[in-house]
Formats: structure tokens, C-alpha cells, sequence
């Protein structure tokens, strides 16, 4: 029998989950600084649930893994956290709002497997519900800079407001295919005024109002001078609300960047959308979100506002940036070699691990070539040798295995220099 | 439409994941204190691993959960975490032996959802290949001591070895049925001596034979009188592994006791076992696990050796007892209520979060009452006013919520309050 994963899984040996553990931590403490809660949904849901026309689009529907229970009950593997977090705010009324909760875990896609794209990968979702003003954008978009600056990336901030886009649209008279054209705009870094155009042109729409839509959206500058350019909308509920998340912003001391061309395909949007990207590569968006006041509400079809806006990091790629930057390696500090001398080595062991040192020890005798290469191998930092002559001086040698030098230290001194 | 949860699954609300996250951190500490590295392997298996002989037996097997991917391929999801980590050590053969990891996470098993048994549980696995000497066997067991003393649990651990289950049999000339009449042994503190004598004799045991084995397990003092009366087995293997593992123990300063009745279930263990119960419920189990030296080798149909001995942790047990305990409710350690000074606090929001302090705001300007409520009921600890007044004084009014008193600092005092 040749033992194999299932189709578009992955596994993560203990040098890659200790780097996606050292993702999952930083956020985790960012989105703590910030009052957010965890939550845990299993990863078993309804069928039902999940096929509510108000929960994914039929795009992802076609992607959703159903399975049946033995009472022949339609079940499905959760595609998204968005949906499950909905659920949960429908079936506990006694939630206090504002609810500000995280969730990190593995999601479901039955979709064909092209470059970087699997079938289980990991999500990690900060949402805020209950708050309608700018006020709780602002606070995500600070959470998502504080997040990537302390995950060591750069990144930039882009963000939009779909109301704006939707003026955009209607300034320029267009009243069918609203989402299709939205689509188009979002396309204008990656293919040009002249290929906006054309896509444009392929949806019927005249030069007046390919002309009217370019001249809005290639607007360039300075957040401000877009806004002043902008004034001209009809609308301006989404300028206001965009000056008004900027001031918050300030006080937050987060940059972003106001890009007018920013879509984001989710139609469920309502105000407020944003997108992370790494500062040298424009293209690959790290994360991003935004604001959905009716689809909670819609979903539980309740007369009761749920409004709410959140921001997903794509745990996936920025394990992809962090992996080849050498992050970490291990968690262990120090690996023990005892020389004929097994069990005062592991009373040691026990004394270091009761001050808090990660210790591994060779428990099966097998030499110090073969124990330092090993210990090389697992990159641990630290090498213990324990002999019969170290134990009568009570002084062990310590070999550093990047520099290799050696000293010789009590127990005390050992605890107070790796604990240093 | 009625939202739900799929049968025989739960959610974890804030209150309750942070006591699971509080859980998983300490064992998880307490892992990489040994110099366990984590791994993370897929939800989705293919059908065909799960369901080899050498996996899971026919018990687990009827409550796989499976499903097909749109390929028409056969998947399942995992039912523990030893399946699929025997898979990972076969598909990898650049691994260092001993190879020490441990992996938590979510299995399934589509069985009767009776008191306590869902469908969908975390299971928590700590093991180490590699190394066939009692010296795994006894870091396992030293790990698993300090593991529960940190979550705050008195327990005690029952240690015992199949071998010696195998020469009591043998000593009773029991040859068939073996797996059965050990099953009724492990039953002894639950049924008595009457009941396991009842039990035995149904299974057709002669008057001799029953004699036999109940003056073998019913041996009572402390685990030196136990080993010192087991002499007279004929076969001393077990005892010998018992001698040498309670060496290493006693330098790891973990104390265990011996249980000639404890059998566990599983049939795949082949040396030591053991169980952790709770002090003052000997019936509740919280974890464990043993030595099994030919399953992953069989499985991978490998003629070079596996010894494996690893421990499993009850998380939802655990949960279940320490999530009345009060452990800890909340994250947050600050509430911000800002009184017509919204812009001034948020920015002193954020220099609070600079400085390591888990700090919620008020985004909607709701009123003191309101506010207090909010923040009483989240059991934030401290809240913070934040008035012109305040601002002009540079000294802002603190109030410790469970005390009442109040008293104003400035940022400053106010970061060296909360991060001492």
C-alpha cells in the first residue's frame, strides 16, 4: 500500500507549523490587543446552512464538500468563516454588541488545483459586529497595519468605498451589468486605461460613458486631492464616509492608500472595502475585507441591523513570503548529551525544564557524533555535554553551535544564561 | 430557515475558547519544555488510509465519516491523529529519528451522540518514535505529570505493561480469548472481584484459572510489594520494563502507580500503558495513551523498525472540569470610555495596544451606564474615562471593576499600572 495525501492537501512538518505557529501567534496577540475574542465553529455544518442564497455565491457553492451522516442528514465542510460566524450570531440572541471575535482555522474548496491553490487551507478572520461608524472600520484597518508590521512585512493599504464606486456608475449612466463593469474597474493596474477600455467597449457602453468612468478612476495624487477631484459626484455619501474613516485613521497613526479602482469581488459589500498588498509585489494581496451591513441580517432574516466589517489575512501566502525568510526553526534551546552518565543527565533535564528552558536530551545513547549531528540537524541553538568529570566539578560544557565555541557553567549559571 | 449546528457539534463561544486556548497553550508549553516540535496534518485523508488493517480497528472504521471530491475520489475525514502521523513518518523518510512531535486538532467520528460524545472533538497528541528504551517511555509520563500539575489538576497516573497481562494469562493457561478476559481484568475497580469472577467464569474459565488471575491482580501495597510478588511469573519482560521505567521516573521526580488491572483498550499497544485519572473521580479518565512498537512499521509495510510510545490528552475532559473553575474570562485587561473626547481616546487606545495592553473601546459613543454594563458583563477588569477634563489634567480616572475604587494616572503610570 503506498500511503498518500488526499488530492490538494498539505502537510506541515515541525519546521513549517512552527513558522505558521509564529503567524498565528502574532496575529493572535495583535487581534488581543485590540479586544477581539476568539471563537471555534466546527468544521462540520449543514448543507442548509451553507446554501442559503444570502451565505457564498453559487461560485463557491459549486466548490462545497457535502457529505452525509448515518441518519442520512446533508452535511458540508464549512468553505468560509464568514458563514459560520453568521450562524453563531443567529442561534445566541444574547450576544452583548458590539461582538468582536477572531477565528483561525481550516476551510473547504472541491476546486480544481492550479499553482498555490489547495483544497484545505487555513483562514483567519477578525470581524466587528453591531457598529455602523467609521469607527470600527478605522479600528480593523489599524488591527491589519499592526498585524503586518509586526509579521515583519511591508505592506500597503488600499481602500475604497463601494458607494463611491456605485456614484462612479451612476454618473456615467450605468444601470445593467453594474457588477460586471465594477469588476472591469478593479482590473486598471493590472491592465491599463487602454485595456479597461476595451473590456468597456465589449459591454456595450458608449465612449461618453467609458469616457466619464476613465476620468473619474484615473485620478492621481494624494488621498486629499482624489477626494477634491471626487467632489464633483452626485452622491457623496461614500466621500464623507472615506474622509470621515481618514480622520480616525490619523489618530490611529495607520497609512493607507485611497484607490478608487479597488472593487474587491465580493458583492456582499456595502460601504468600506480594503486590501492588503505587499509593498514590492503590487499584485499579491496578503488580506483584506470590508464592510457588510445587511448580509448578517439578510442571512438570519431578521428586522434587526447587524452591521458589520471585517478583515480576512491570508494565512496561506503570507506563510509562503515567511517560510523562506528563516523566521524560526525550532522551539528547543538546549539538547543534552550525557556521556555514561543517563540518569543524573535526565535529574538535569527536569531541573532546566523547571526554569523554563525547552530541553531535549538523547535518551537512547548513541554517541556525540551522531548526537551533535543531530542536534544540527534540528537546529537547536545549544549543546550540554554531561560527563562523569563535569558532574564532579558540578561545571558543564556548553557548546554555542553556531559559533562553537564552549564554557563551562553550573546549573545556575546555565539557567541564568540561556533564560538571559 | 431555521439556523443550526450539525448534529453532534459544538460551538465555543468567547468564554469558553478562551479556556480552551488557555488549555492548549499550557500543554503546548509544556511539549516544546521536552522538545516536542508541532505538526499539522490535513483534515481530509484518503479512505483507503484510514481504513487500512494496521489503522484504526472495525469499531472505528463503521464511523468514518466519508465523502467523494468532484474527481470521484474517496476521502474520509481523520477519526484520530495517530493514523495520520504514521502516514506523514512513511511518506517522509529524511525525518530524524527519534522523531518528537505533537499535533492538536479536530477528529470526527460519525457514532451515537450519547451523554459527553459528539461528532466533531479536539484531540491532543504528544508522541516519540524512534527509541525502544524505557527512557521515552518515562519523558512521556514525566511530560504528561508536569502537563497536568500546570493546568492546576490533581491526578494520578496508573502505569502497567502489557507483557505482564500476558504472562498472568499465560500463567493461567488462558490461549484464547486473550483480548476479552483482559478487557474484564481492566474492568476491576469499576465491578469488584465478584463482578470480574461473575465475568470470567461466563467466559467458560475454570474455578483454577479464575483463582489464578484474581490472586495476580488483586495484589494490593505499593509498587515495590506489587513488583516483588509478580516474581513468580514466569515470564519477566513486563516487570523488568516496569523496574527500568520507575528508575528514570524517580529521577524525573514523577511518582506513578502501578496497576496490574489497567489494560486499556486498544490492542495495538505492546509494552508499557498507562491512564491518567482525576484525584477525586478515579473512574474519570483525562488522557493516556502507550507504547506500540509494531504499528507504524506494519502499516507502512516497513521491515525497519518503529518503536512509538505516546500520550493522548483528553482536551474536551479537561475543558469540561476547568471551564467551571473560572480560569479566565476575558483577554481584554482595559475598556475605554471616552466622554466627547472620541478622536483623543482612540488615539490613546492605540498608544496603550504600543505598549502591550489588550485595550477595547467604546466605537459608538453610547453613554457611561451603557458602557459599564458592556464591560461588566465582558469582565474587563479596568475601565478608563476619558473627559476634557481628564485630558486637560493629563491624569485619566481609572476604576478597577471589582473593587469599585478609582483613582487617575497618566498614560504613563497608567502602562506601568496595568503591565505590572
Amino acid at each position: 500500500m503506498t500511503l498518500q495525501r488526499a488530492k490538494g492537501t498539505r502537510d506541515f512538518l515541525p519546521e513549517q507549523k512552527i513558522v505558521r505557529q509564529y503567524i498565528i501567534d502574532t496575529l493572535r496577540e495583535v487581534f488581543e490587543l485590540y479586544g477581539y475574542s476568539p471563537l471555534e465553529t466546527p468544521v462540520l455544518e449543514r448543507y442548509e446552512t451553507l446554501s442559503s442564497k444570502y451565505a457564498g455565491g453559487s461560485e463557491i457553492l459549486k466548490e462545497v464538500f457535502k457529505l452525509k451522516d448515518q441518519g442520512n442528514r446533508e452535511l458540508a465542510l464549512r468553505y468560509d468563516l464568514t458563514v459560520p460566524f453568521s450562524r453563531v450570531i443567529a442561534m445566541n440572541p444574547q450576544l452583548k454588541m458590539p461582538f468582536k471575535r477572531y477565528q483561525t482555522g481550516p476551510v473547504f474548496r472541491d476546486g480544481p488545483i492550479s499553482t498555490g491553490r489547495v483544497r484545505e487551507f487555513w483562514q483567519c478572520d477578525v470581524d466587528i459586529v453591531g457598529i455602523k461608524k467609521m469607527t470600527a472600520d478605522a479600528e480593523i484597518l489599524s488591527l491589519a497595519d499592526m498585524a503586518y508590521k509586526r509579521l515583519g512585512l511591508k505592506v500597503k493599504i488600499k481602500i475604497n468605498n463601494r458607494k463611491i464606486l456605485n456614484s462612479i456608475l451612476k454618473e456615467a449612466d450605468i444601470t445593467e451589468n453594474q457588477e460586471d463593469i465594477i469588476l472591469i474597474i478593479d482590473k486598471l493596474y493590472k491592465i491599463g486605461v487602454k485595456g479597461v477600455k476595451e473590456e468597456l467597449k465589449s459591454k456595450k457602453l458608449t465612449d461618453k460613458q467609458i469616457n466619464k468612468i476613465i476620468s473619474l478612476i484615473s485620478i492621481k495624487g494624494s488621498n486629499s486631492k482624489k477626494l477634491k477631484e471626487l467632489c464633483k459626484l452626485e452622491n457623496k455619501e461614500g466621500l464623507e464616509e472615506i474622509k470621515e474613516l481618514l480622520s480616525y485613521l490619523k489618530e490611529f497613526n495607520t497609512k493607507v492608500e485611497f484607490d478608487i479602482t479597488l472593487a474587491r469581488g465580493l458583492s456582499y459589500y456595502t460601504g468600506t472595502i480594503f486590501e492588503v498588498v505587499l509593498n514590492n509585489d503590487l499584485s499579491l494581496s496578503l488580506g483584506g475585507g470590508g464592510r457588510y451591513d445587511d448580509m448578517i441580517s439578510k442571512f438570519m432574516d431578521s428586522k434587526q441591523e447587524y452591521p458589520a466589517v471585517g478583515i480576512s489575512f491570508g494565512l496561506d501566502r503570507i506563510y509562503n513570503i515567511l517560510v523562506n525568510k528563516n523566521i524560526k526553526k525550532t522551539n528547543t534551546r538546549l539538547f543534552i548529551i550525557p556521556i555514561q552518565t543517563l540518569k543524573e543527565s535526565l535529574n538535569i533535564s527536569q531541573k532546566l525544564r523547571e526554569n523554563n528552558i525547552n530541553t531535549d536530551i538523547d535518551l537512547n545513547n548513541k554517541g556525540i557524533s551522531k548526537n551533535l549531528d543531530y542536534a544540527n540537524k534540528l537546529n537547536i541553538p545549544y549543546v550540554l555535554f554531561i560527563g562523569e568529570n563535569e558532574l564532579k566539578k558540578k561545571k558543564l560544557k556548553l557548546k554555542d553551535m553556531n559559533s562553537g565555541k564552549e564554557k563551562f557553567l553550573t546549573i545556575k549559571e546555565l539557567c541564568k544564561f540561556l533564560n538571559g
